[in-house]
Parts: C-alpha cells; structure tokens; sequence
C-alpha cells in the first residue's frame, strides 16, 4: 500500500504525477527529451530503443519493478524485441548481449553512475569514445542513468503498486508512449 | 576536468545545463517547483528553508560538494544561519541539530531514499506523521531526496569542477538564487 493516498488503479510513478502534477510537468519533459527526442540532436548517435535501454538496465540495478518493466517493454518495442529476450540480456549480462560495443560502453558508465557519480572513470568514458560515443552520448548517457536513480527512488520510496503477472499491461502501455510519448495525464 | 567539453568558467549543474538547455529547462523547473514554490502548496508545512536542509543532506550523503555547498548556502540564506552552523550540524548529525522533530523524521525519509527507495519503512513514514507531516510533505521530501540523487550524480558522473575554499561565491550565488530561483541561464 502506498505511504500517501494516491489515485486508486494508476500505476508505479503515474500515482504520485497524478498526486502532484506540478511536478509530473517537469518530470514528463524531462524523459520526453531523454528517451524521445533523438531528433533534436544532430550530435547525438543514440536511437531511441538504446535509451530506453539505459534506463532499463540502471532501473534492473536499482531494483525497480515499475520502471524496469515499463521501459524494458518501450525499448522492446522500439527494438522488435518481441519476447523481451534481448531486453533481458542487457539486464543480465550486457557485455554479452547482442548490441553495439558503443552500447556495451555506455552502459558501463550508466552503471558507475548508479552506483554514484564518482564512480565513473576517465578510461570509463576514453573507451566509450573509441567506441564512437559523441560527447552529447556521454552527456545523455549520465543524464539518462542519474533522473532514472531519481525515477526509481520517487515510484519505490512512495511504496506505489504496479501490476505483476501481466506483459501484456506493459506492452499496451508501451505501444501508447511510443506514439504519444510520456504524459503523465494519459490513465489508460 | 570535465568528461565533456563544457563552458569554462560555469561551475557545478550549470555547465551541464549550459551545454544541454533541452534538459536543463525541465531540471530548472523541477527545482524551483520542489524548493521554492512552498505557497502554491496549502497542505504543505515544509518552508524552503528546511527544503533546502533535505537537499543539503542528502547531497552531503552523496558526496557532492557541489551541490551541498550551494544548497548549503541557500539554506543559511534563508534560515539567517550566516555562519552556516546549523546547515554543518545537520550534514554532521540531524537527530541533535536545533530543527524541528518533524523535520528529523523526515531527513530519516530522505536518508532511506538516498540509499535506495525500498529502504523506506512504515515506520519512518509513521513517525513523520506523528510529529506533524502531510502526505504533501512525505511526497516532496521522498521526491527532493530523489531528485537530489540524479542532480548530485549529473555534477559528479560528468567530472565537473567548482569553487573550493570560496565560501563567498556561494553566499553570493545563494542570494541571487533566493530572490530569481533557479535557471541555468543566470551566468554570475
């Protein structure tokens, strides 16, 4: 059960945007432009599919059921990943995984940051350049790990609730962000 | 030196900000909404002050020199704390700082999300609200901790530098932040 009343039936972080959208606003900007607007930066190499699986994996590590799931289900979607196995092994075992050695680097830095952000190195960052990363990849990168530690902390230090047992809630929600991007009053 | 190339002579988050306004218009807003904007919330009892001490804290708890000096400052601004006592004893031991017992409970809230959100017990939230917190309150501390965590991760996770033994650039800084707010395009 919650800590705060929140609107029964709206799930994980939805709660308290609905609770307080005054800051819902600032936080659904703030993930449209991380996870949705590659468009707007011509420096940057990083597709949509690829943030959203940043923010999966340091959401795994933070152990966040809500976050992990619904933005393991969007990079899934982006990704034709239809049976969430590729999702699944960046969870676990990303240097093994099938994505780009640049991925592969950045998420390297997106851990260190989870873990806090002296964490990272320089020989962290040196190899995700050599990989190809821009700096705005390294910027989105660090950006994208540290709102999801705030992300992950809002949903599980309120204790909200979030439907378990139920892809296919994820996978509708998933196909929704993807057309409408986030917003926090679209309760469906 | 930062990871990133950013502006020189910019210190702290406003580098970052400087280099991304996309995001640094959202990061904005969500810090003047959580630490500033106490009147547009009635059934909040937290006045910016002790807003500023959570921030403070909980940038402490990270590491962040950054960011637990500004907010420091701004604190002491607004607390007439000029030698920034009150601010060191609560970084160095809350449970004895002359605050208020409502505002213990709650840094014991905010120093459970610091660590993670499910190191919030029910009886950390209960305690808060014996000594008089609302579900406003519970909310904007777990979401100022949690904020906190990314803001103290984005100055750290990018290498970026800022003033040492200058106790002056920040009681100035605060100044201007206690009568402007927040906003990364306000160079002084």
């Amino acid at each position: 059960m919650p800590y705060i009343e929140l609107p029964v039936g709206v799930p994980g972080i939805r709660g308290p945007m609905v609770f307080s959208p005054e800051t819902a606003r600032p936080l659904n900007e703030l993930v449209n432009v991380l996870l949705q607007a590659n468009a707007h930066h011509p420096d940057s190499t990083l597709s949509e599919g690829e943030r959203e699986l940043i923010a999966t994996y340091v959401s795994a590590k933070n152990d966040c059921f809500y976050c992990q799931t619904i933005h393991g289900a969007v990079a899934s979607h982006h990704l034709g990943d239809e049976d969430w196995s590729l999702v699944r092994s960046v969870k676990d075992d990303y240097l093994n995984a099938a994505v780009s050695s640049k991925l592969k680097a950045l998420l390297t830095v997106a851990g260190s940051v989870q873990q806090g952000g002296k964490n990272v190195t320089a020989e962290q960052i040196d190899l995700a350049r050599t990989e190809g990363a821009t700096d705005r990849d390294i910027h989105d990168t660090v950006l994208i790990a540290a709102a999801f530690c705030m992300f992950n902390r809002y949903v599980d230090g309120l204790a909200t609730v979030a439907p378990v047992n139920n892809p296919d809630f994820y996978r509708n929600r998933a196909a929704i962000i993807s057309t409408n991007g986030y917003a926090a009053t679209d309760i469906t």
